[in-house]
């Protein structure tokens, strides 16, 4: 394998540096936003495309798209297909391959009914309709008189508005904040638990060239996985789904993104900006390298554990790639000083309005004070969060914690235990995932070295959970000892309540309940120092954004649903012009180039496949369509609202997008949707699935 | 066709600066030096490579090697073929085609013996022998008192020298200065004037991508073009010629690289690059961009202009994407300062030994003061210089000049014009190819206009060329009238002498004489005021360098005979590896991926061929291995000598070899010989001179 010789964060600062002069120019304003569905610009969509979506259209669109819960998909038939990138599923093909049946090493091709197999926990979820209680949740915490109590009584309308959705409707409700606290809306799902894998290509070929060719382009990924939704043993018939088009994208063709965002932190202060500069993102970065290095270490035992970790490792590999340019940018003078650029313009057009400005003047001030409390316990806060550490300690956490969450009235409860939430955490709880407790074991202990190191033996968190031992010792003890794999325990601990809890012996679940006590303290601290600072606030400022501005801005991505929009588009770079796609002939040209050396290797299906493969037919493309991650797997949808395209990735530009709009080079890769057709019939023998998806149904 | 809508300098320089890192590091030496024969570094060779060239292995691949003047190539076969360039072989293309035939466009393909052409004038050179002479130059040179005395004893030593041996060995003689004046040598060549053309694929195929991918890799270019020499009306059969390789050059292989590279700026004075980097550079792509719109202006008026326009085109495009790259790099003041340093380095060992800086210490400042005389009149003299602006009026140049300077003895003339080089000059004067007036007076037109804008019509050359009238109406009056074109005529003025010259009413003859009175006083001027500056003082940093360093460095490039040595290797860019080969399949894929737009379109031939092509063959490849312009055309050899390849580029980071040896991500790009050859045979039907090729014999 070729192997990364270099850091690359020098590289990536300068490249972002060249899109910096794009970026100021007043005329580089593109087809900005990832917008809600209740608020799109439709005026700038008729003007520069000629496109006006009728409401049916947006109402399809909305209802076909789906959150795998961190990632997107779309149905794509009326036989309940689902079309997602093979990364989003990249998790579930791990818990259902074993050491006889690789899948993620092989692919998996089901050719018949029969053959589809369930996911282990995989949940999907379809926004079905949107409620907007700004006024509510604005009504309740204005009785307060100070943040902390404004905060609180938030909370508390936003579960009960939340419990009366659920009860009212029948449907999994959660609640969302908008504009940084500007709006709150009420957002009710459909949800799914059957699905079942039909058809992944190997892991090679859907992340074809590896982390090198990761957040670049050309690329040349088939980076698709189809799921099949179940409903009472049979294939749901879904009342939306989109149509494949026939003919495909072309340059400079308007393409539309549905789809469900993660974040974005555009319209968040300097001062927060600043804290994820010096604090947050390089603890992470530090936090996710020690874990990489566990991983790899643990892959190092042999082919069956490299085989474990191979979710995992990509994960990290993806996630760092990311980061480390998130805090390129950040660390960027002339970036930053553009975003600090963006705040003085609101504050000064704000400054020339008395009244406006008696009124929110000061919110910036609040918000920078909280970013400098927050530095004092930041780090410890940021470290205690455990999740993907281990599923295990994951489900302990969560065991313990619900325990005591139950006995409480429901909008007193953490967030995640609220009575509509349950079901979805149940679900989690009771996965019947096989669990590497080996693997475990070794990246828990590697976090908590990490916690020690950086915190010291002396913070609240770090003596809880080492009590004066080793991490190494106590990982060792946790999951040598625990019976938490077993489903059966934790289906005991789940109905046995507080009394199963607090009596268990299990080594974890006695972990848990000692680290729950100093995790509480915190959350608590954050709640009433930091959150409702930044929620109270950040409501001020996005009024004040809003009485300067209009409604002309779209909200920063929250991983709710959204519709972003703009062309299939190539770029300029280094002299020369990047295309808006590549082919097949691309895929093995750089096969070939690289003398078939991994990660630029074929496997030998693909190779054989070589004389029957159409080898013009376009693969990936480019758009200038935004997306972050959680975008993954977002259909790109044409004017008809027919599929185009399988966004899977953002060129190295699109790191901007976390943190402003920007058109000048920044893209959104997609699998072209005639390469999903090609490869199915000419590589992978799946000409029936091609069928299907071609027609729309068996 | 895709426009390039950018100025490119931005992003280049920071391209540039990514390899900066590199070149401050110690450890990054590598490969550097474009070495003469006589001085290879054979130990590190030997270390690096495990290779020691034999002295038949050296006298043969210089022997087997010729200049083009200006561009490199190679004899290949016993009957008489050489490899060039299609670039460096474009001038005699366009001689060559008409409205009717256009063999830029279409291409050319020799099918037998008697259709091969004979070029209009184009004169090839063997390096057949070298000479040291530094002793008997310096002793001349020390008989001097004063610098421009030392100068004209310098000169008139070096004809003498340049005389005899002529006399002497019946070779064509030049005098070659190394090492800034640290080194004189007499190289002695071959000469041939029968050169034919065998075969040119289209220029589409040979500069694919256009200006756009020049300078880039992947690449993928069939730019060669094959000629055939004959002598007494036969193909010549070349004592030395090189085997065409059966295997190509593997990831990591050795190469080596023997050719023409025409001039580097490495051991010029910090002074003197200052110089370049404020004044020579910026006006001379000034000029150049001025001389690209005439180009342009006149190619507007139909496709028979455009055609005619072409090759000019190019090498101003080509110019210009390198001089502002030069430039870009010389105005990083990160990188400027890394030429200072090397500089520092030198003068504080010097310092560091008294008896050395008694000798030398003060020639850098010498030379800064010449810099600064420079300055004064630099810009008029660059703009005199009137090459390739019009071939009429350079032979009108040269036939005014040639009728005085014989009249002188050898030693004092010209040095064009010195007995030695009269049968390249005469043969140049007597060129068959056509000339198109109309051309030459819009871009002569437009040359005057540059220096009248440029230097106000009070200067003394300005005055002389345009004597108070507008460019227009000098350069209408000049081409309406001259009988130039007409090679009689010049034959007539030749042979006429001075007399005939003087007698002379052409308008192109008489304006000639007219400037050539305010250039012969300008060339006096620079001689006694900057050359003599630049070569007495510069032979003393050359001393210096040697007494501190020893001879481990290369001299300069100068348009001689050099062998450089690397390895094919790719490199990391934007955050991904470059392979160090394309293949076919990148050929066909970069054409589909841009939709077949101009200029990443394919000839009806060469699309036509696809299914007979093997895409997997390699198509063009870099490696690390040293070039710059003249180098283009060199043939790549292996360890026994055989031909992997063909150089016909450097990537945008070889920028840097005209300042400083660097290996990161600098490279020279490649045709593979396997490429030739499956070009020849699957595309092109030349199969029979493919297997001449691969034979070495008809």
């Amino acid at each position: 394998m070729l192997r990364r010789p270099l850091p690359y964060a020098a590289a990536l600062s300068t490249a972002c540096l060249l899109t910096l002069c794009a970026l100021c120019a007043p005329e580089a304003h593109g087809d900005e936003g990832m917008w809600t569905f209740d608020h799109l610009p439709l005026a700038q969509l008729k003007e520069r495309y000629g496109f006006e979506p009728t409401p049916d259209w947006l109402l399809h669109v909305q209802r076909s798209v789906v959150s795998t819960g961190g990632g997107t998909g779309a149905f794509v038939s009326a036989d309940g297909l689902v079309l997602t990138n093979h990364h989003v599923a990249l998790g579930q093909l791990q818990k259902m391959s074993t050491r006889e049946n690789d899948y993620v090493r092989d692919g998996f091709f089901a050719r018949t009914a029969a053959e589809e197999i369930p996911c282990p926990d995989q949940e999907l979820v379809v926004l079905w309709s949107m409620e907007n209680v700004t006024a509510r949740v604005s009504a309740a915490m204005a009785k307060g008189t100070t943040n902390e109590e404004r905060n609180r009584l938030r909370n508390a309308e936003l579960a009960r508005l939340q419990q009366a959705s659920t009860k009212t409707t029948g449907l999994m409700t959660r609640t969302v904040e908008l504009y940084q606290g500007g709006e709150y809306w009420l957002y009710r799902y459909r949800t799914y638990k059957d699905v079942r894998l039909v058809c992944a290509p190997e892991e090679r070929m859907a992340f074809y060239g590896g982390d090198w060719d990761n957040f670049e382009f050309p690329r040349h990924d088939l980076d698709f996985t189809i799921y099949r939704v179940y409903e009472n043993g049979k294939p749901l018939r879904p009342e939306h789904w989109l149509r494949w088009s026939a003919t495909g994208a072309k340059d400079g063709d308007l393409t539309m993104l549905a789809g469900h965002p993660g974040r974005t932190n555009r319209l968040r202060t300097s001062s927060q900006l600043a804290y994820e500069r010096d604090v947050e993102r390089p603890l992470r970065i530090h936090m996710q390298e020690m874990r990489l290095a566990a991983y790899q270490k643990y892959a190092g035992r042999g082919p069956e554990q490299a085989r474990q970790a191979v979710s995992a490792l990509r994960g990290l590999e993806n996630n760092l790639k990311r980061e480390r340019g998130f805090l390129a940018l950040l660390r960027d003078p002339q970036f930053f000083a553009t975003k600090q650029a963006q705040e003085a313009d609101l504050r000064a057009r704000l400054a020339a309005n008395a009244g406006l400005n008696a009124r929110y003047g000061d919110a910036w001030d609040h918000v920078a004070a909280a970013q400098a409390v927050l530095r004092e316990r930041g780090r410890s806060r940021t470290l205690r969060e455990m999740g993907r550490v281990s599923s295990l300690a994951d489900m302990a956490g969560n065991l313990v914690q619900m325990a005591a969450e139950l006995e409480k009235p429901n909008e007193k409860r953490l967030r995640d235990f609220r009575d509509s939430n349950l079901p979805s955490l149940r679900f989690r709880l009771l996965s019947r995932a096989p669990v590497v407790k080996e693997m475990e074991e070794a990246i828990f202990a590697a976090h908590l070295q990490v916690c020690l190191d950086s915190l010291g033996a002396g913070d609240a968190f770090v003596q809880a959970a080492l009590e004066g031992r080793t991490p190494a010792e106590v990982a060792r003890e946790l999951f040598a000892g625990t019976r938490l794999a077993d489903v059966a325990e934790r289906q005991r601990l789940l109905d046995g309540g507080r009394a199963a809890i607090e009596s268990s012996t299990d080594p974890l679940i006695v972990w848990a309940r000692r680290v729950d006590v100093p995790n509480r303290e915190m959350r608590r601290w954050f709640e009433d120092h930091v959150e409702s600072v930044e929620a109270v606030e950040g409501a001020r400022i996005a009024e004040a954004r809003f009485a300067v501005y209009g409604h002309r801005v779209a909200p920063d991505a929250t991983g709710t649903l959204r519709l972003s929009y703009g062309q299939r588009k190539g770029y300029p770079e280094l002299e020369t012009l990047v295309p808006s796609q590549t082919t097949f002939y691309g895929l093995y040209d750089r096969a070939a180039s690289f003398d078939h050396q991994p990660p630029f290797d074929l496997p030998r299906r693909v190779l054989d496949a070589e004389p029957r493969v159409k080898l013009s037919t376009p693969l990936n493309f480019v758009n200038t369509t935004e997306s972050v991650g959680g975008s993954s797997g977002s259909p790109v949808l044409d004017r008809k609202g027919e599929l185009v395209g399988l966004t899977f990735d953002g060129n190295i530009h699109s790191f901007l997008w976390t943190f402003i709009s920007a058109e000048a080079k920044s893209r959104s890769v997609a699998v072209d949707s005639r390469a999903i057709l090609e490869a199915l019939r000419n590589i992978y023998g799946m000409g029936a699935l091609a069928d299907e998806l071609e027609r729309g149904d068996r």
